[in-house]
């Protein structure tokens, strides 16, 4: 049985404050937390329904001393998902450690939705991008929509929080950016190596963001099409395929 | 003042049961409503806050018979949005009038999440698809999420649902599909005219759609990542893309 205690700590995480206070964030679903549990990131605890017990067994012996059997039930207390599945996991944050880019970077400026940031985190693991850099304001990287929305990427991809005007301007790589005035996608040639920015949902690249970009990129859109704007999600990953298919 | 009645009925049409009783749905947000007050999609209701009428005079208007101005508290209570703007409609659904395909259609089998639905709307007006046609199990198109996602794209796209299967088994076209072992999608040509298959986000398309394509196609991936698909509105997009870069 599962105190009172932890079920109110465990819905905490669901929230910011708590995950920054305590250094913790929740993962759910059998797969994620199976891969979860087999890399280097740390289980605080580990909770899981007995049906998943037998398909992991060298999980459940790695963190015996943290794992607890739930009932359906309490599972559905713990869980912050419509449709708990068999494994939750209360996994230790890592320190952002910065890495010099190799590659190239995806630099997300203010990008504010949580199924558009595990969206973006996925596809630039597609990609083979080899890193995240995200300005400050940006949603973070550990609220429970982005972890179960990246599908278990963010687990290998760097992603760092950081002044973003700051960054960019200690770059020697060229920066890319989606704009909508820019040079149109088809015309535009890709370095080996460099930096793709993308902006906020509503509002795009901040001014002071944009003056450090060298390359604006345009999506084509159809003649007659009244749509303003794609998604940021969507648009990235357009730009990040171009970049693929260019440097292969 | 609104009665309570109103707010029941208004509230009520979050749920598909009332939607499809009523044969109508919410569209909220000043833009939207304003973009589908100035088409042929009908209102039964327009609530407006009062900050609302200055900038949309005509609007207000055309729908004297079924305005009504409520104060920020009621708009609160019949909005299903966490942010409330500062117009709400209740629109009519339109019979699904079925087209004959020109150019190129989108065909969805089993998307489930209305928040890709609203991005594959979004895209597929962008780039210029004369139609989405959909499986009798995709998420329906009036719900919330797909409404606010679509950007108001969903009130000019052609969208209807069919028994797949019959509908592809009719066609004439060239019908591509994206598939995790397909053809890489720089070396696949497209058609003129043509139509795009996406699955369902866990499962992909059903056995009985894909034995009716063509043409397999797979985006790349880079070569050591661990990511086992993109995201299905993320995989149209790149499809739409290039299929408009290669016709025009």
């Amino acid at each position: 049985m599962i105190s009172k205690n932890v079920i109110t700590y465990v819905q905490s995480l669901q929230q910011k404050k708590a995950r920054q206070k305590y250094q913790c964030f929740v993962a759910e679903g059998n797969k994620l937390v199976a891969e979860l549990g087999d890399s280097d990131w740390e289980f605080e605890a580990l909770y899981v329904k007995e049906s998943f017990a037998p398909a992991h067994k060298s999980l459940i012996a790695k963190y015996q001393h943290c794992i607890q059997i739930v009932s359906d039930m309490e599972m559905e207390r713990l869980s912050g998902l419509q449709t708990p599945q068999d494994a939750l996991a209360v996994v230790r944050m890592k320190t952002n450690k910065s890495t010099s880019p190799k590659g190239w970077t995806l630099v997300l400026d203010g990008v504010q939705d949580p199924g558009n940031m595990g969206t973006l985190i996925r596809s630039a693991a597609w990609f083979g991008f080899s890193q995240i850099v995200c300005s400050l304001d940006t949603v973070e990287l550990y609220n429970p929509k982005v972890i179960q929305g990246s599908m278990g990427a963010f687990a290998t991809m760097p992603i760092h929080y950081t002044d973003l005007a700051n960054y960019l301007s200690l770059q020697k790589l060229e920066i890319y950016a989606a704009v909508l005035d820019g040079k149109p996608l088809r015309k535009t040639t890709f370095s080996k190596e460099g930096i793709l920015v993308l902006g906020n949902e509503g509002n795009g690249i901040r001014p002071e963001i944009l003056r450090l970009v060298s390359n604006g990129i345009t999506i084509e859109k159809a003649k007659d099409s009244k749509v303003e704007s794609l998604n940021v999600a969507v648009a990235a990953a357009i730009l990040m395929n171009a970049v693929t298919q260019a440097i292969n």
